[in-house]
Parts: C-alpha cells; sequence; structure tokens
C-alpha cells in the first residue's frame, strides 16, 4: 500500500524532554485512518448512514518507538497494511523521518453497532467492500 | 502577508456535537507561528542559544468563532498580520474553510527571559530583526 | 460562585519549554464548564434532549497568563461568574497554583439550533432556567 | 498495588461518536505514571538531576478497549503493576468505570540518556532504588 501522511511535528507537540509526547502519534494513527477511509469517499458520518455503524472503533492499539522525534521533523506515516478478518480489521502503520524509523504501531477496529446498552463488532465484510469499490 | 498553513480536519479533532473541539484551533494557532518562525530558519530551540530566551511564550490570546467546522475540512489559517511593540507581538490569524469564515484569532507573545524563579519579557526587537534577517 | 475545578499538571500537559502548552487552558475552561452543568444534573446530552440544541457551543474565548505553571504544579481553576444575555452567556474563569494567579479566561457560549445546514444561537433562558431549577 | 488516579470524563474528551477518543487513554496512563513517581518525591526534573537522564521515555505501549466509556463517567486508573527489568520497565494498567472494566494497557519505559545524536536506555536499576528509598 502506499497511503500516507506527513505530519509537520510542531513544538506543542513535544514534551518538556523535547520530543514528541507519546499520544500523538496514535492521534495521528487514528488521522491517518480516517484520511485513509477519505480516500474511498467514506468518513464516519457516511458509514453510520450506509452500515447503521456508530464507527469503526478500536478494540486493540499498539506502538514501538524506535527513535525520537522532536519539532521540526517531518514524520511521514505509512499505512502500511490491512488485514481483515471476520468481526475485525488490523491497520498497520510505519513512521520515518526521512530514512529513520521513528515508530510502528497498529490499531485493531470493528465495525461497531449499538446493541442495547452495548457496543457489539458487526462483520466488516461490508467495510471492506465499500473500501474496495471506491478504490480508484 | 501570504503565510499559512493548512490543517485536514480530522474525526479526532472533533467533540460529540461533531463540530471541532475549539482548543484545537488554539494548538493550529501556535503551530502556525512555529511554522512561520521556521521559514526564517528558526525554531524554539535556535531562539534559545541565539536570544537566550526559554521562548516566544504567550501572554494574552483570544479566537472568535465565525462558523462551524467539522471533520473532512480543510482548515486554512492564515498568519494575516504581526504587530511588533517593545515587549510583545502580536499575531493575527483568520481560518477559512474554502470561502467561509471559520475563525478569527490572535496571540500576543514575548519573548520570555528566566529572572531568578520568574520569567520576564524582553525586548523583542532582537526577534524581529532575525525574522527579517531570514525572510526570503 | 464557589465552583471550582482542580486539575494536576502533568509532564504531558507542559511543552518543550518546561511549561503548560496553553491550549491545554483551554481544554480546562472546558472541562470545569462541563463539571459545572453536572452539578445541575445537566450535560451536554441531555440539553440536546430537553432543549433540542446541538450543544453549548462557542462564539468567543479567550484568555491571559498572568505567571507559569509546569508539571506538578495543582491548578485551581474557579468558574469564577455567569453573566446571562439574550443569546450569549459569559463564563469568567479564574486558575491559580497555590496563592498565584496564573491564567484569566472567559468563554461566551450559545445555545446553538441546527438551522438546515448552519447553526443559529437560541435564546439561553431556557438553560438558565434549568440551572437555577437544578441549583442545590 | 493500590495506586490509582481518577479521570472525570469530559465532553472534550470524546469524538463525534460519543465516546472516549483513544489516545486520550494513554494521556491519562503517562499522567498516572507521573502521579506515581511524584509519591515518591520524583518528577522528571529530579531524575534528570539525580541520573542524568533525559527522561523516562516510552519503548513499547499498548492498550486493548473493553467497553465504551463517555463524557459523565468516571474512570478509575490502577497502576496495577511494574515489572523490572534490566533496561527496561514495564507498567501495567486497568481502567474501570464504577465495576466495569473500559481499558487495560501497558507501557515499557527506559531510562534514556543522550549518547551523542542518539537516545540510549541506561540500566533502571537506580530508578527502582529511587521509587523504593522513597516509598512510603
Amino acid at each position: 500500500m502506499s497511503f500516507h501522511t506527513t505530519v509537520d511535528i510542531s513544538f506543542g507537540d513535544c514534551d518538556p524532554a523535547g520530543i514528541v509526547f507519546y499520544p500523538n502519534y496514535y492521534r495521528w494513527f487514528d488521522a491517518a485512518f480516517q484520511a485513509y477511509l477519505s480516500t474511498f469517499g467514506l468518513n464516519q458520518g457516511i458509514l453510520r448512514d450506509r452500515l447503521g455503524t456508530i464507527g469503526t472503533g478500536l478494540i486493540d492499539t499498539g506502538a514501538t518507538f524506535r527513535a525520537p522525534a522532536s519539532y521540526g521533523d517531518v514524520l511521514t506515516l505509512h499505512l502500511a497494511d490491512i488485514k481483515w478478518h471476520a468481526k475485525t480489521f488490523r491497520v498497520i502503520y510505519e513512521g520515518r523521518v526521512e530514512d529513520r524509523l521513528v515508530v510502528e504501531g497498529f490499531e485493531v477496529r470493528g465495525v461497531f453497532v449499538r446493541d442495547g446498552e452495548r457496543l457489539r463488532a458487526a462483520p466488516v465484510g461490508p467495510l471492506c467492500d465499500l473500501m474496495k469499490d471506491g478504490a480508484t
């Protein structure tokens, strides 16, 4: 997959040690996934209308930090792969500053629907189809 | 001034009402100022080394919200003007989504130096000079 | 008014200069207002149901920074006053670390309703009444 | 371990689906760890002075979301365990809203020192000792 976003790491993204405050990487992962959805003409509101879902919510997430990054760095965040399962899909991320690998991460997401008071993961096939149909 | 940044407003930037959670606008103001500094080869670390400052800290800030923005919108944030005073400077922002004015804001900043336990605003002339010298 | 919240300022709330990254103050203003609403048994979801509003959105905001604060500091954020007008209300904040005044701020809010594609500020009287009725 | 923090989940912590925007959980993990350090009279600045470290930086992180949480919920975040290794330590978190398990997570941290342009993980024994000595 060749989809990526770029993040101009800013002063306010960094902590008193001068390096990125790590929850921001997850914020950028999520934004990259939402941006990827938009390449298929999709977003959370459209998915709600078309799939009756409250959204592509998170089940499991993780990130490993390979090297520090700081303000002034430009992070290129590759959406490296999506693995589709029955009721979940796993999105894989790799972030680099120039050639340097900075972060590797993943998000396991589901297509959640309301089931009374609870949320329930529905089959992801319909989303997978929308992301194929919309592909250009 | 023609300097601007663009922000792809993402799902996670928005609140349960579906519109931008407003502190994010201030985060984007700050990031726009830091990006503007970088066009002169400057950043907070370089200013610390060259001006002995702890940074271009904030004295006063404000933002007026003219229209809502939501995920999928692209915010063009213009750094509309900088007004230089003796110990402060005022940065003016205008944010638009397409032709629609979304936000107007300002930051009054100082060049702060440590003075014992306190911070003190130093003259801003040296910073103003650096931003002229570096201009391309 | 005696309502206040306390914020344990954390490492991640601070920037590379070691002081609070200022948009966080606005995040804490908003959280204080939402916490104040909850003392009347109200929240944004309940207001939506009872007043048909999309929320108590922001019209104008501002903050003046009187002294720096850093991690380890405990910020006491007073909701100092609310001034009610016809279609807006102004919430006044004062934040202190021990006796030291750190931040003064305000939020001008409206009770927004959807009007086609736009948002429109409705009279705030019904909200003001709910906040009196619910008062203990 | 009985250390925990409580988080009043606020409107602005939630996304347009009405549930917590997940990077906030990591922000709360980090804040819980920093709060735990402070029970030993430690913080990142003190560690820098005493251990010559730039901070207890992150190597690996993860979070599994067991149930959604929303504004108005009070999250009790337990620092469930710390496992000490030679050059890393693993902090385990469990977050509940009332009896409901909402999130499980971990942070693998190191005690980083500058080594030229790079950061290097130093032995964590000295930090472990400080956290025992300071224990009350």
